[in-house]
């Protein structure tokens, strides 16, 4: 069963090394190699990566302390989801030559028997539906946070106002579009004009709030945020999909209609502060706008996904959706630098590092 | 139709002075007195004022700029929910004698024409149901607040784990009776060991943590919710209904179960903040444990009252609930001091300003 070059090559690996105090500096990694196995497991599989996933949640994941998933442990590949194709297989659910998506951990080979391939959620994918990067975005894990955030957690109305931060991420993007087919009146938050402009013309927003923009002359508390609300949702806030955090969640939550409610998706401005979370300070506007705030984690929506896919790959295939991603190159050994950018917010679109060809 | 004595009558009045810097000290009062008007206006009441309401949220309402409801105004009759006699009537739906309930604010009586009636929300109460001051706690705004609270955004289910902050206050010690009679396990939270003995012995509570409790000699970093939480909520809380916000909200969030609610009622911590409210900075725990924090007015349920006050007389009367109120003397003028004594919690139970005869 096993591919007959397999025994040549060399699988490099991006390891925990420590962990981080504020944003991951290249102490905490470690990259290694391992010969890749010239077999599958038993009833399992070699998957060669081809491209990777990158996260806000990955910065989560390197704590301490169990969150919704533990941490990745001290000296263990890196967790990080993946797409790429099956080289070897005893397992009876692939084949060589399968595309694939799963929890492949930042290296350029995954392999497992089959106890690992369940645990890691492999599941077969579709090129016809959408390109690799496609499957690490609106198909994948992104779009299936947008997806069910919205609808499951948000519950949209035609005619109301969605506000999201984070417009040109993975999420973003997505949320905001969905929300447009849904007839939301759409209104994002990203950092700069050229996401903002992307934001608005290429996905079809409403209006896109630049949180980095300067003080127009002359004024004195300058707040872009608080501006561009007031101009864009003068009525207020029935929807907002938080991914931001911090300042920007603060300042919307002044703006909240009656009975809005706040997707908690993440909080990337808080991921790294070294002095603790800054929490809400105007929660209250929850109570004096009958509002309710409300977490979410996409796995508990995995036997929904099918649905999901299946409605987001229409609206690809009809050019309903566009679906952005910012692919890096250079390999795992690019992925400390490429994280690193992520918290930046460097990357427009979803953060994708391609491993191999696509 | 007017009474024959109004004529000899001085109303004593509590008046809003000036806007309060934290705790609202005697300056922020005027005591005004003005005669007592002969006779019902247009359509109207006189009302002898026998008890006033003391409520956390009156804070607030000192503040300028709108919340939910208006602010008072400067030089404005305080606003507070009382109860009192019909003393003259030209208004159908009320005779001289009556019962009543309504904002009178904080005065000896009150009187306004048809229009001013409906405003204030004057309804008759059945004082066969409940005692004056049981009208201004289980059966009034507090016991709606706890019911509505509880059931609507609540949303409890028997078995589950019910946590109350402010637990011998007057919304708390309803929240926690109710929650029992639905079948829920209830701890709360309260300050000093006599609150918490009365909570468990006489309210029946599961257990209650004394927020104040000193640190056990040897104990280095001492939390006395977090080390009353792991003990009496040893596998989570379900519905935490906060009345007070700050540390203890914080606490509360470390240690909420998968989809648990969080009911936002109040936050008595911070009212008098000088430096801004404090955010619950742990509330990403709304994401890790897919949970929802949800605030309430209790004025939108205003239709359903008589539905819950029917169920909660009937709770009072087969003896399966106690309503305890502290009531202070000294009339009107004790109102300034009696405020104070909210804040600092000294208080057992609702509060409440003694005006006339009960």
């Amino acid at each position: 069963m096993s591919a007959p070059t397999l025994a040549d090559l060399v699988n490099h690996q991006v390891r925990l090394a420590a962990r981080p105090q504020g944003l991951p500096g290249p102490e905490c990694w470690q990259i290694t190699e391992e010969p890749v196995p010239t077999a599958a497991p038993e009833g399992g599989l070699v998957v060669q990566v081809r491209a990777l996933s990158l996260d806000p949640a990955m910065r989560g994941w390197m704590n301490e302390g169990r969150s919704y998933i533990p941490p990745v442990g001290l000296g263990e590949v890196m967790r990080a989801g993946g797409v790429g194709t099956v080289v070897a297989s005893t397992h009876p659910g692939f084949a060589v030559g399968d595309a694939v998506s799963g929890g492949t951990g930042v290296q350029e080979y995954w392999s497992g028997d089959g106890k690992a391939v369940q645990r890691a959620g492999f599941t077969k994918i579709d090129l016809a539906l959408g390109s690799w990067t496609q499957w690490l975005n609106v198909l994948g894990m992104p779009g299936m946070t947008a997806y069910f955030g919205l609808m499951d957690v948000g519950q949209p109305k035609a005619g109301e106002t969605l506000v999201v931060s984070g417009a040109a991420g993975a999420v973003g993007q997505t949320v905001g579009q969905l929300a447009k087919l849904k007839g939301l009146r759409v209104v994002g938050i990203a950092g700069g004009p050229a996401k903002c402009d992307w934001v608005v013309r290429e996905l079809g927003f409403d209006a896109c709030i630049d949180y980095k923009a300067i003080a127009p002359a002359g004024a004195t508390r300058w707040d872009p945020v608080r501006e561009g609300l007031k101009q864009h949702c003068p009525d207020g806030v029935d929807i907002y999909f938080d991914n931001v955090g911090g300042e920007i969640l603060d300042t919307v939550l002044t703006r909240l209609r009656r009975g809005a409610r706040i997707v908690i998706c993440g909080a990337i401005s808080q991921y790294n502060a070294t002095e603790g979370m800054q929490g809400p300070k105007n929660y209250m506007s929850l109570l004096v706008n009958r509002a309710r705030m409300q977490g979410m984690v996409v796995f508990d929506y995995a036997d929904r996904y099918p649905e999901a896919i299946a409605e987001m790959a229409a609206h690809l295939k009809a050019g309903r959706m566009t679906s952005r991603e910012d692919v890096v190159d250079g390999g795992v050994a690019a992925f400390p630098s490429a994280l690193l950018g992520l918290f930046k917010g460097s990357n427009f679109g979803k953060l994708v590092l391609r491993v191999a060809d696509l």
